[in-house]
């Protein structure tokens, strides 16, 4: 492992080391005469002892060494992480191929891990089909505007050819909802969980030009009830293995990170039952209220950060469901409900307490006459034993900031790209 | 489900239905007054009835239908997929929309979520952190004319501007190794499973510009033996997983698609022990071959596709490891054996048969003074408590390739990117 401290007394020598597998040190105990020069903070050490039960209430097991190796030395002055300092995570930042050695950014990608591998295994034990969906893409679903394009470096070959690598403009995919839709006409449940990128110039706390995506699309959906369990069922499932499996990780953020955050905590809060309101009664209940907002709420008109902030509040700081939202606010391929000419869709947002929208979903239209005059394919994939179907995507980034109660999304990701920066 | 055949007799409707949970379908009897004209193949139904014995013995269980209702009729005229009829995978190629809802790919499907899930859960199981490796990255680690460079697709900002979205020349990443061994100085043992990126204008059977890779890095480590070992207990796990899992889908590629191909199969072969032997001894033993090869095999020249085949046969068509290479045939990072004057590197490849090379990995070179005029960033890597480490990357589709005995990597990937096409 890696020295995290060394303590030289008279007759005793005492080390800390840290192998990445926990928070917590081993605390190694041997004679001075085993420490030599290079034997510092931030090298790499193997030793060689007995494990033993320790004398200090702090800890269950010693090592008592034996013989100490030191494998890799660390030039001390120059390492830009000091033994025990607290460094904020703005300075890390600045180090990406240095800073999995600081405690938080140890725990976050431990946290991280967890994550990933509940968000598989909740999917896996429902019986989802996991679709890699294209990185890669010509479908230009979005605003243009907001996509990378792809193309090779090979300059000569670009403009010998005149053309593209792939003949048509390719572009960094934005969501991997299409290709699911297409996966949902043979599986009943299939899910993605890759990354997505956008190209918007921004320096928010909230946004990466890369990041990653959990999406799912489920065959035979009877309404919007079928989605918002699935999303509340995997989120509930994903917390409670991550508090289960990292509480000392988790401990640490909600202790030194985010210590007034109203997260999800390790007393069961997760388990609370999720709220549900329709988008009508959202706005109703911002117009009652004593509150003064910046943009008056307004029925036709978006949501913005303060009505959630407001509503989540309202309904007890709880992650709440805001459902059937109007026709002209939302993309073409969202299920028309029905209840009035082009009046509401079968949409759904999830608003969690401290980040606003985690999740969105829909039910898609699968009415061949209610969307003819679009994509040819996406019309095919209506024509041959089209089913109700609907689905929903999380941002991974975004649900690990609500667990975590982490401010800035830049420090919830291995390696962050955003406008002006793409450091290694 | 969707239909996949409708047998009407006088007395009775018989319907094979599909709903992507396995190979099989499940068969509904009815009464001839439930049938309607547009229950046709491919059209989804919902059917309500009692689910009975059966009394054919092809199948344990059918449904008696009381109700059935088609959910989304299928334009059989225009439908590519035709009852009954077994298409070429170069066929359903062409309707990346479709495919899916062939029984070919509709195995493959099911095996690759299988076998990803295998290796998700290999690695956790012992105690690999999962890390997200970039997939933008400002990295050009291998040739320049490879990649792709990733820009703004907003013109006008581009140019306004004069500069690149991160300020720096993008690409997509081609390997997550230097990423991993950043993550290999805090964690003992990390692995990525992600997309990664060539812009190679080739046709080939062997290469796609979009393919995932399954990369592993290991801290503390001894010798090449502890990097051969992980690579085989992951490749037998994943495989005793899949084939015990999904049976029937292997099954029909090894009977249909591939039923000559020395592949893994059924009855164990996957659990016979690799072999293992020296680039010396590979070209000792590709000298004394009776065997005329295009390329004459030489001490310092790489193996090409002849010769691993050969050494493969050789070594009675099963994995082979190929060790310690040429130092000169090899990056600069990968660790010298030190057996004579930059002579060998601790470098493998696993050559399987039906595919050749499978993985390649390698011990990294972690002592300062042997790369000191390379790469600042990797340098500091090994200034601040630099350990001996090593890891190795499998290509996931050649995986598949290798253990479904299928010739074209482009009907081992959802949606597959190549030059002059991107399909959806």
């Amino acid at each position: 492992g890696w020295v995290r401290s060394v303590r030289s007394q008279k007759e005793v020598l005492f080390l800390h080391i840290n192998d990445g597998s926990s928070l917590e040190n081993l605390q190694v105990v041997a004679d001075p005469s085993l420490g030599t020069r290079d034997l510092t903070f931030g090298s790499a050490v193997e030793v060689q002892g007995k494990l033993v039960k320790s004398p200090h209430r702090m800890q269950n097991m010693e090592l008592k060494a034996e013989t100490i190796r030191v494998v890799g030395p660390c030039d001390i002055w120059s390492f830009p992480l000091k033994m025990k300092e607290r460094h904020p995570l703005e300075y890390v930042r600045q180090f990406p191929h240095l800073r999995c050695r600081n405690n938080t950014l140890g725990s976050l990608l431990r946290v991280r891990s967890e994550a990933t591998a509940a968000i598989h295994s909740f999917f896996k034990e429902n019986s989802y089909v996991h679709i890699h969906t294209p990185i890669i893409t010509s479908n230009d679903c979005e605003g243009a505007g907001e996509l990378f394009k792809v193309e090779t470096s090979n300059e000569a070959m670009e403009s010998a050819e005149k053309n593209h690598f792939f003949d048509v403009p390719a572009f960094l995919t934005v969501s991997g909802q299409l290709h699911l839709e297409v996966m949902a006409g043979a599986f009943t449940h299939v899910f993605t969980f890759g990354p997505t990128f956008r190209a918007e110039n921004s320096q928010s706390r909230r946004h990466l030009a890369e990041f990653y995506m959990v999406e799912a699309e489920l065959s035979f959906t009877e309404s919007l009830q079928d989605i918002t369990q699935v999303m509340e069922d995997l989120l509930k499932t994903a917390t409670s293995t991550v508090l289960s499996k990292c509480p000392h990780d988790v401990e640490l953020f909600h202790k030194y990170i985010a210590p007034e955050q109203k997260v999800i905590n390790v007393t069961g809060r997760c388990c609370s039952p999720f709220m549900l309101i329709s988008y009508s009664e959202a706005v109703e209940i911002l117009k009652q209220a004593a509150q003064t907002f910046t943009f008056k709420p307004e029925w036709g008109c978006d949501l913005q950060t303060e009505h959630e902030k407001y509503l989540v509040k309202h309904c007890g700081e709880v992650p709440l469901f805001v459902i059937n939202y109007p026709y002209d606010l939302k993309p073409f391929y969202m299920r028309d409900n029905e209840d009035g000419p082009q009046h509401t869709v079968a949409a759904v947002d999830l608003l969690v307490p401290g980040i606003g929208e985690l999740c969105g979903g829909s039910l898609r239209e699968e009415r061949l006459h209610f969307i003819e005059s679009r994509l040819q394919r996406y019309l095919d994939l209506r024509k041959y034993g089209s089913v109700p179907h609907g689905g929903f995507g999380m941002g991974f980034e975004r649900y690990l900031q609500y667990l975590l109660g982490v401010d800035n999304i830049k420090d919830v990701i291995p390696f962050p790209r955003f406008s002006h920066s793409c450091l290694l």
